[in-house]
């Protein structure tokens, strides 16, 4: 794991200021969310009306929520959501009531197995209200009545989300995507975001290769509403599946839209190995990418295949788009039993793990950015390295240089088949040595792009 | 192994029934075997004309054999055909001769491995006579006259095979195969008769996918015939190997015949573990529905790849044919000292194995029979489950149901390229969760075949 | 390792004959070698002058030595060319001069990891000079003046070559190359051109199949010379790379020339285990030969991956030609301490491993010569062997011999997709037997080639 570094506790102290809103798929914790991550990455936000049409879903109602509690006869609190935004079942519909505790349980949501713990639980499709709280909280009111109140309203209006781009050489598009609709949960998924938002700044540094979209959306309808307005950006997948959504019937068919790669960030604070999902594919570039740098940089580490349950990789790989867009976590989703509960707090995300998920990324962004397939213009015997001071002249020596070894290595595969990635594996030369070398023969003329 | 069962008593008592009767290549014994397998399941026989030419092959003559005996001077039967039909050389010419113990030797054939043993032997293309003995009666034998005595007939008649056809709700056909021409044999091959038998009544109980046919035919000569006789059925192999028997010159390329899968079943009684023997060409749907079925009931099982030897599978996957027929049998082949000996008797075989064996098809056929290709019709990001009454409404749990993750896989997997059993083996779910989610998709019109 | 045979000694012989010789990439030592190489089987030698322009290279001029030393100011020569070709740096400049020890240095190659011995070094295409020396000799040199001369020239004149053909039944063929430009190390080459010798002269006994070429060339620059003047005879590889060197533009799309498969022999004489070094395609039939022959014989062995440096399958696996040719050694190139040194001398060498090498290169071109793709000419069940003599009369029995299961095996697989390497590998049986079994089948018109 990486030292405690300055952008590691400058991710640690995003996630702080992050940790006490109350986010839902929609709503003003979502957007109070993106002011502060603007403040660090500009962003534009998108605000889609209720009832809008996105792919197969409808964007629902939008969800705020200002109070909600149980209180005893004596009108003290027991359990009281401006202590925890987890208290209150996602999307409750408003309700002020009095009941036996009897009536009130069937509301209740605990987790017996953690008694201390308070579970995290929604219903966003489904109108219903609830208070999720420990079991030993639950265990220790008396039975009675009790007041309950949530002061919500669900009621038209929007779902939001926000981009940013770091442009690069290219169009082609590299997308970071992160859903922000979980609310106070550290590692699921303020951990994801604040690495989203520093890598954004890393890669800005200086202009990619590609451009890199940064979205921060909420989960499942987010990344589906997305998709939805980038259909173009992203259309692809088998004939088999008919036109996408974005495209007229008639036209050509298409050639694969802008988007070329993505990664999914999500838990990516824990002290857990870095777990690298593969897209549905499996033999994307990001896949191959991320499996090398894992590998190369000797970093204990899980590659898994895809599933069809997780993050909005789920939606970005579904069989219509199919992207080659695969998902980083440390421990992977429900994982570990803090998942999903109020266990998931500051304490369980650390600066160190944000650091070395950051770092990861930039790894296989900067192997990503540079792999290319070229072509050998003197593809017939070995082009004379030596006349174009490319090779030691003094021979029969067998300690041959690395850098020359790579040469030889990127003629013999530059063939319109093979990507320094390939040579990379193949020759088990390190990628930096070998797109140096790549380098040197291009400015040579020996090869082509 | 199975515990014992009603069928599987029922089974064994066929098997009893047919060990006595003396069947060969053609003549009465292979009728009257199908004459009592037609008690259990109706039968359409067809009867071949000597001298009809099969591809490569031709009819043979048909051989009957009513008596046959080694007798000393005194008159008392040493060897007696009576006393089991392997005492006969298969085909033997008439003969009615006496000669001393030093001519008659070159017509004994014993295995002296095993002294007590006889063993099974035939002669079908080169005219011969003997007889097979156990190793002990001849050492006991002394020097000096022998009458022997085959009362024989080799006369132009007919080959003789049957078969019994379960109608499917598509025309698309399954065949099982299963040798009717070994003698007093009982793992090899009534063990594998009754099994047929009994799985074409089980097929029958409710219609299935596939028709399934149902093939009783001597080994080599008689599936050689079948397959003559139904060259528009099984038309199929490469183009390299020019035009199939049934098919004139001129005709289009053919797509296939109505054969799409196969099984040969043969030593399906004894107590070793079950054997697979995949198709030729190694990846047939039912090769993979085999190796599916075989490791998801944990039985112990073997798996071996194609060879041009064994059964009749041999002539199914014949390079022209290159039929997707793979072959089941427990102790495979020549795979146990017993195997074409008078020690592969009724003591060979249980009720037990069979009824094990039985039910291996049974689970086999249930999944090639629901397997499918299904293509998503709303490939882009998830259909929304909820709102069709598919998913729970609670969400944030981690213990996602079996049947809603298998739903997702057949979602993500329903691209045209897969099936269910790909899905299956892919998401690790049972075939059967898979086919009820395929199912329930296939009713909201998510999917469709 | 196989015994000391009357050819082992012949080869030592041989090497022992070139050892003293001082060769390079040109001049009269390789002519030398070449005549010696000519009094065992005829050579066409080439001669190719000065400035020719061959693929990206430029023939250079030719170099030739007649003396050369390190002199003391008494006159003794300290470093002596009379006494090893190896103490001088390979196409040194003529030098006349006396200089001080420090300045000298400059010019000195040692090993100071093996004190005792002398380095292998060339300086082609820089002009320079210089000796090589044990650093024990270096170590004993005081400070002071020395006379050193280096009696060379290096002038316009020719680049030479050899070839051997040994005619086969068709005009497709094999090359074997083996480089011939070092000057007295014995493993590298001498071994390997005393091995392509005697191989050249076992071919030669009765016409193979197909028509081999042993190409006799200078490393490198002549591998290239020979391939851009034989462009037509070896034009391949992938459509990206363009028209190779040979054809015109608007032609055809080549079928691929004459040179099928071929070999490079190199330190062939080592007491390590041979090891073979796959062409650029790994799956080339000269890989999958040579990988079945070294397996089948069960000799201890490595194959190696192709990597873009060693001898000259550099350039004929250079993409633009990508041909299917391996490379064998005994210990490989730059794998052992006396590599390129004076260690590696007539000691170094035997003529039992000389014998093994070349026993596998005999027993790869035996399986070579004889593998081919047959089709099946009566691919539609088995056909009757029995008829055609060609199957055993009596059935039954469980010991089904080798050549018929041989014969069942080809029959199976000759689908126009199969070679009998295939048969051989598919089957466990001996190569020997499947085309023993192929020959029995094509004489009797079941198979086709």
């Amino acid at each position: 794991m990486a030292p405690v570094t300055e952008i590691g506790q400058e991710m640690y102290a995003l996630v702080e200021r992050l940790y006490p809103l109350c986010r839902s798929i929609t709503g003003d914790g979502v957007r109070a969310t993106l002011d502060i991550v603007g403040e660090y990455i500009p962003l534009q936000t998108h605000e889609v009306p209720t009832g809008t049409q996105v792919l197969d879903w409808t964007v629902p109602q939008e969800w705020n929520i200002r109070d909600a509690y149980i209180a005893d006869t004596t009108g003290h609190r027991i359990v009281d959501f401006a202590a925890s935004s987890l208290h209150v079942l996602g999307y409750s519909v408003p309700v002020s009531a009095t009941m036996p505790l009897a009536e009130l349980r069937e509301h209740l949501h605990t987790l017996p197995d953690h008694p201390s713990w308070v579970p995290y639980r929604t219903s966003y499709y489904k109108p219903d209200w609830g208070f999720c709280l420990a079991q030993d909280t639950l265990d220790a009111m008396p039975d009675g009545e009790y007041e309950v109140r949530i002061d919500s309203t669900l009621a038209d209006g929007h779902l939001t989300y926000a981009e940013h781009v770091v442009p690069g050489q290219v169009p082609d598009e590299v997308i970071v995507s992160c859903h922000v609709c979980h609310p106070s949960l550290a590692n699921d998924n303020l951990a994801g975001i604040a690495v989203a938002t520093f890598l954004a700044r890393a890669l800005a540094r200086r202009t990619p290769y590609y451009t890199y979209r940064f979205i921060f959306a909420p989960g499942t309808i987010g990344a589906i509403t997305w998709l939805a307005r980038n259909a173009e950006r992203v259309n692809g997948a088998s004939p088999a599946l008919g036109a996408p959504p974005g495209r007229r019937l008639g036209e050509e068919p298409r050639a694969g839209g802008r988007v070329k790669h993505g990664l999914v960030l999500a838990c990516a604070g824990d002290s857990g190995h870095l777990t690298y999902k593969q897209s549905r594919r499996g033999d994307a570039e990001i896949d191959r990418v991320m499996r090398h740098v894992l590998t190369a940089s000797e970093r204990p580490h899980r590659v898994t295949e895809f599933t069809p349950y997780g993050y909005d990789e789920r939606q970005f790989c579904s069989p219509g788009f199919d992207l080659g867009v695969g998902s980083l976590s440390r421990t992977p989703y429900a994982g570990y039993p803090e998942y999903h509960t109020s266990a998931d707090n500051l304490d369980f995300v650390s600066p160190e793990a944000m650091t070395d998920t950051l770092a990861v990324c930039r790894e296989a962004f900067a192997v990503l950015d540079r792999n290319r397939q070229y072509v050998n213009l003197s593809p017939y015997g070995e082009p004379q390295l030596g006349r174009r001071g490319l090779y030691d002249a003094l021979g029969g020596r067998s300690d041959t240089k690395q850098t020359q070894m790579a040469m030889l290595w990127v003629l013999s595969l530059s063939d319109g088949e093979h990507s320094l990635l390939d040579v990379a594996e193949r020759s088990g030369l390190p990628f930096d040595t070998v797109a140096v070398a790549a380098d040197a023969l291009h400015g040579a003329g020996l090869i082509k792009a």
